[in-house]
């Protein structure tokens, strides 16, 4: 079926177009015309994929997504310990590297905007209950396990961490220097190091 | 001197303008054309005041900043002990009533724009390194006092705590149900508490 994959390989050149923008020129980079541009498409073909300028950055909301997916799923591959793989879902959430710190601006970027379009407020939510449902499931695994103390609410934890993690990038964000990448790490594992038994 | 007091009641009312029009339909509806609407002034008046939208923004942005300052001012005045202010501090950037959801909402729409807008980036970085600033000398005041334990890096929890709920803010504006006012609270106690000698 080479049609069904050219589909996909032209929503990827465009996924890597939009997520150039982004994170070069910030969300108000991506309109239609310059995603066209970026791409080397026609107006008239990216509009056949995206109707509109909300559609569009919906989409690029999603890029940023998958590439944390991405590599969260990698993790899973490789690390068997679940007090160590909630480790490292909390740590693709920190600005620790160039990509990172890209990533961190587009998610920050969307914040501001999902504040008035409810199909970004629902986006946000979504994402921020299944990282915070994973980080619990994973807390209350190694709770399972005796590695993390009975006393402790999985749940509310996970939210704690989470926030961590997400005020931790704001900071770092708007002050790299006052708030390096190995203070940020140092900072979440203080934290996950009080839960343990 | 009247044309003085004239002057600053001016400044204020349009504050007040540009603050219920930023709360109620967000940052994109603050344009000179609309603050002058909602002030019952005249463009003219308004652009008397601030030349261009930015102008108009930064000064939204430290109208949101007085609100908080003044209510610390207030804790200040009244809280002698160094860890409950530090608490007190803390817990003014909660969205824990109608008033502070609209504070951090307008907040967050500021983060957005910070992120393209060097003006605006320089404003939430002084504002964040003086919050953390603060919450560290009153960790430090408290150690010396015996309250904190003597291995806190005071400086590194300010930042962890600031950092804590500022993330909680964020999950708590997506998803309220998930972070009531109580659980965000109990959240941030349980992070003093663990620094506590």
């Amino acid at each position: 079926m080479p049609k069904v994959v050219d589909h996909e390989e032209r929503r990827a050149e465009l996924a890597a177009a939009v997520w150039r923008l982004a994170s070069r020129d910030g969300l108000e980079a991506v309109t239609v015309r310059r995603v066209a541009e970026e791409a080397g498409w026609s107006t008239g073909a990216v509009v056949h994929y995206f109707s509109d300028k909300e559609a569009l950055l919906l989409f690029a909301f999603g890029t940023v997504a998958n590439r944390v997916q991405g590599r969260l799923s990698e993790a899973a591959e490789q690390i068997t310990e679940p007090l160590a793989l909630a480790r490292a879902w909390l740590l693709e959430g920190l600005p620790v590297d160039a990509e990172r710190q890209a990533e961190v601006r587009v998610w920050f970027a969307f914040l501001g905007l999902a504040l008035t379009r409810p199909a970004f407020a629902r986006a946000q939510r979504l994402t921020y209950r299944a990282w915070r449902g994973r980080v619990a499931d994973l807390l209350r695994e190694a709770q399972q396990r005796g590695e993390v103390r009975a006393d402790v609410d999985c749940a509310a934890e996970a939210a704690a961490l989470v926030a961590l993690v997400d005020g931790l990038a704001v900071q770092a964000t708007f002050e790299p220097r006052a708030l390096s990448a190995r203070r940020q790490t140092e900072l979440v594992d203080a934290h996950l190091d009080a839960l343990r038994a």
